[in-house]
């Protein structure tokens, strides 16, 4: 019988577990010093609350699940209608009513509508759990995997921008990955390019197309745009906007001099200052924020600021990103609740991590003491050792199946125990304990109180 | 439009989560000072891994999820004739294929055996993730709800018993929950006892009925015995045997003159004055275990030692229990590996702590600062002493959106948060913050390395 996960999925173990909690520690102490607050929402949402969010690719890539009590005879004509529809394509309440979170950010908006009369606003919080996708499984790409988001929603204030900004920042830098890139834009300023051009109604394209650049180069971005109905003419002011170079004040004075003549792109430009002007009262220091007009970001709902972030020291593309949207909730009906968001790619960031070997060794110990024995007599006396070291916090096990010696060694070495403390018939009379030590193979006979110190000094 | 979470779902926001931890937090550390290293396992898995492991009633429980790609036309067919079998509940791997995890026993064992060449024996894991079941929701019982269990598998020795009861007395203790008691029974003694009446192909069925005792009465454990093929004199025995009463010893001693002629009872006697022995020698103290030969515990895969917790303190019934299996691992093929485990029972546990408000005050506490401000020169001011508190490790915001002195108190107190440092022009010129704690009305001014220790006196 062959068993295994099924296609897309993983399981953790213990040291994977370690690692992954480090970086979710990290990330979590810097959205909680931020004024974050946790939230969790349940795997499954209602079918309704998703579907229509993420555009027909996305209606696809949702995991339903079956309703239960399917055979129950009386339901069956509903049920073979039901089923038809569902092979076309469509949903039907019969067969599905619920499915797997897709994202943290449309339960997250269904979180605030559905408690808007009781929460405080600006409402903080901050979201890491599993989503699920149908996509097709290949290398760092998962039907299962984490989001981690911090979202404030009903507040304009850039302020949370530039908080958002040096969470990333912090956090990255806590984390030991160097090279940081923090890319900003502002979905304002490509709307800009958009009326410069004379073309406010093909925004949308104009985004989707400029998204692919780093894929596809300048050519074909050219292509897709004539394609979709601008001329040679437009193509060069969009050509000039995205090879605007330079340092951020110069980039800022640059696009304005390129299409500054109208509102949209003006309010784009003045919050991006507003945004640098806060994280510089913060932080001083600004060399990670890297202003870049070809940033687009897929998603349509972003209005405002957009971010996303990489690493120069490791080919694996973005490793967060987000930015803010303007009216999220009216998707339930609550209307006028500006939002602001970002998220960190737990997965890449583990690749990234892992890659440059940044991870403390420290992780990959768990049990730190394994006591082992050849004789009966010793067992009560391990026993009682056993409590004092647990007691005063090391974790510690007995290798109880007792056999050869070097059946127990070779466990503890698999298991990467690091100290293990023999108890033979000489340390039972001395009322001693000859704790090893597994690197080094050095070995000393220690009251068990002197076992604390002898683990501290390594 | 009305949005809301699934039947029997629910969000967790901030108090509750970080209540939650709290609880897990607890538990975790005293799995990993005894040894046991965390696993994570995928929601999802085969539909073949689950089916048939929780019996025809569990089968029905378990949320299948919906095959993407259904409305491929291809297919039409094959969809439309496993949609048929569906509806007769029966599985068709062209419909689904996967389903949401039912408890972590299954998975746990999955991965065990799936790693079986690479793993060390014996294998220690803990493992705290949702589990789904298609229930009909009530109060206290929800479709998606967290396990929490610690398992021991390749070893056959009792000494893991011992601890595992031993790490249920610890945790509830640091829970703070009293009047616990941790009942222990062995499934040998139950076999023992059928044996005794000469039914030892009926143990099952006087499993599942004493299992009941506590629901039903002993009249009706009677009455389902009877209609099982038990006679009047068959109940004689059994009643005895479930009147014992006593010490821990007396039971034992009880229970050998009862059922004690056949090798079965003797060896679950044995067992049990080991596993006592072994804890004894640990935690000298063995109050809080109560030996209690009505416990039966409803899953089949039992064959040692069983055990189930409860409080006096709270009408709730058991918040953790557990036990030894001899074969787990053959459901997927992989013979000869006895394994233990406990659960703890993460909602009843919170709301046994709920009830009697057993959780730190500090839990609730989120953002420890809120900066306001009615002087947008104070700006800058705040930005950088912000950055000084979080350095410090001190959760700080600022209520950036200025306005009514008034709506600024109203939002923090909503927040919880217990501290509010004001910045007018006052403190401006002095270089101070004036610190309100929020609870008592207290002012004073500080300078900003001051308020570390003020706020860390409360």
């Amino acid at each position: 019988m062959k068993v295994t996960t099924p296609q897309g999925t993983r399981d953790f173990d213990a040291i994977t577990v370690q690692k992954r909690k480090y970086i979710l520690n990290i990330i979590q102490k810097q959205f909680e010093l931020f004024g974050f607050q946790p939230l969790e929402t349940p795997a499954m949402e209602n079918l309704s609350t998703l579907m229509g969010k993420y555009g027909d690719e996305g209606d696809k890539l949702i995991f339903k699940i079956l309703n239960n009590g399917l055979n129950e005879a009386s339901k069956a004509e509903k049920v073979e209608q039901g089923f038809r529809e569902v092979m076309q394509g469509k949903n039907n309440v019969n067969i599905t009513e619920r499915a797997l979170r897709y994202d943290l950010t449309i339960p997250f908006t269904r979180f605030v509508v559905m408690n808007q009369g009781t929460l405080a606003f600006p409402f903080k919080r901050y979201q890491m759990q599993p989503v699920w996708r149908a996509d097709r499984p290949q290398k760092g790409r998962y039907r299962e995997f984490w989001q981690c988001d911090a979202d404030v929603v009903g507040s304009n204030a850039l302020l949370h921008e530039a908080e958002l900004l040096l969470i990333y920042k912090r956090a990255f830098s806590l984390l030991g990955i160097p090279q940081i890139s923090i890319k900003i834009n502002n979905r304002k300023i490509l709307e800009g390019l958009a009326i410069a051009v004379g073309k406010q109604e093909l925004m949308v394209d104009l985004t989707v197309a400029i998204d692919k650049l780093d894929k596809i180069g300048l050519e074909k971005v050219k292509e897709e745009l004539i394609k979709k109905g601008f001329t040679e003419t437009d193509w060069q002011l969009v050509q000039d906007f995205l090879q605007i170079e330079g340092s951020n004040e110069e980039k800022l004075e640059q696009v304005q001099n390129l299409i500054g003549k109208n509102d949209i792109t003006l309010k784009g430009i003045n919050e991006l200052k507003e945004i640098l002007k806060y994280y510089q009262l913060l932080q001083k220091d600004t060399a990670n924020i890297v202003l870049d007009f070809t940033l687009a970001r897929g998603l349509n709902y972003y209005t405002g600021m957009i971010t996303e972030v990489s690493t120069a020291a490791v080919a694996i593309g973005s490793i967060g990103g987000g930015g803010r949207y303007d009216d999220l909730t009216g998707l339930f009906g609550l209307k006028n609740m500006s939002g602001v968001g970002i998220s960190f790619g737990i997965d890449r960031i583990y690749d990234v991590m892992e890659a440059l070997d940044l991870f403390p060794k420290s992780l990959e110990t768990g049990t730190q003491v394994m006591f082992l024995s050849f004789t009966k007599e010793a067992v009560p006396q391990i026993l009682e050792y056993m409590q004092i070291l647990r007691d005063g916090g090391i974790a510690t096990e007995f290798f109880v199946d007792m056999g050869k010696m070097e059946k127990q060694m070779k466990y503890a070495n698999r298991r990467n125990i690091p100290f293990v403390a023999l108890m033979g018939e000489d340390e039972l009379h001395n009322g001693t304990i000859t704790l090893r030590n597994m690197k080094t193979g050095n070995q000393e006979q220690l009251k068990v109180e002197e076992i604390f110190s002898a683990i501290q000094n390594l």
